[in-house]
């Protein structure tokens, strides 16, 4: 997705008069999928890549946020969605700072998604080709996650241990066009990650400034 | 206040293994203090004057934060205490990111803004000589406030319209030590920031690397 933009005068944005900051170009690398998908495994590879080419990293940790942002939510749908809305402006502020935001909740729902999406605009510099937030799909597919099911959950889920369980008793809603699709199941861990990087290097996004 | 600290070896953190990390240093500048103290006014200036030395600046206000994090919280003095530990919460992971967060929430009670201050730890590079965490007292009197009632707040916590009002109806707990306490009844704007730039000079931070 190639998009210009231009800044909004807005008294949290760190630019100069010109509007363009020098300082680098932070971006949320927002990473969506099942449970048991691999997207924190994925992530945590990216993350350590992205470190050595200089960018600050930021992991949005799903337990994190909800410890200090969130207790007193439950896992219903909507609270779980507020979460997920949380973490994604959180994400926003970080990218607007130059860092790089990266997440890894399962964030179901399109339209969330698409919400925190819309809270990046602005937060990329005006000069770039690509927008701050960028989503990649860990497609792994159910049968592949649920036959793993390396945390127990689907098996809960199935029982009905769990109820609204994302892919069993609640719809996982895959991306209909997002900026990056990893189809893990054909793929090492390494291999996945090198997409993700590829991408960013096609974006001159993958070294810091 | 002078600290020496060593990096957790920690996910989250950004150092490299030799726990420095060159690329700057962020902090939190907390500006604390009554209803009209001129938290605010006094905040923004400071945050031009960061900018304009190269700093990446992010001011938490305190109504975005709401509405972002915190919408279904009440007013009560617990879910006030909440909105500023989040806010805290929020300035540690941008300040160990090499962002300065400026905050100015009232934040009436020591206790919270000593845990505000906790959650700052190892968020300052190993070599730094002043932790990450600045708490900056904005001492107008309670009379002067009141006197200035710039949006007729205090009149309505006296009427008895707003109950658990800071200062009136709830206490205001000052800082019994803190980086900086700023005089504003004698002085300018130009002059309360100029105070704070001068103990960001003295540390070797009001410059960004």
């Amino acid at each position: 997705m190639f998009v210009y933009r231009f800044y909004s005068m807005n008294p949290q944005s760190n630019t100069s008069d010109s509007g363009f900051d020098p300082r680098g170009h932070g971006f949320s690398l927002w990473f969506t999928g099942l449970s048991g998908a691999g997207k924190s495994t994925i992530a945590e590879a990216v993350t350590s890549q992205l470190r050595e080419r200089g960018h600050r990293v930021e992991v949005l940790d799903g337990d994190e946020v909800r410890e200090h942002l969130s207790r007193g939510l439950t896992f219903s749908k909507e609270d779980r969605d507020i979460n997920v809305r949380r973490i994604g402006w959180i994400a926003s502020v970080l990218a607007r700072n130059g860092v790089v935001a990266i997440t890894a909740a399962i964030s179901p729902y399109r339209a969330t998604r698409n919400e925190v999406r819309a809270m990046h605009d602005g937060a990329a510099p005006p000069n770039a080709t690509q927008a701050a937030f960028i989503e990649i799909h860990i497609a792994t597919p159910l049968e592949v996650c649920e036959d793993r099911d390396v945390k127990g959950l689907y098996a809960k889920a199935r029982s009905g241990e769990i109820p609204e369980f994302t892919g069993i008793s609640d719809p996982y809603e895959a991306p209909e066009k997002c900026e990056i699709t990893i189809p893990t199941q054909n793929q090492s861990i390494e291999e996945s990650a090198a997409m993700v990087l590829a991408y960013l290097d096609e974006h001159g996004l993958s070294q810091a400034l």
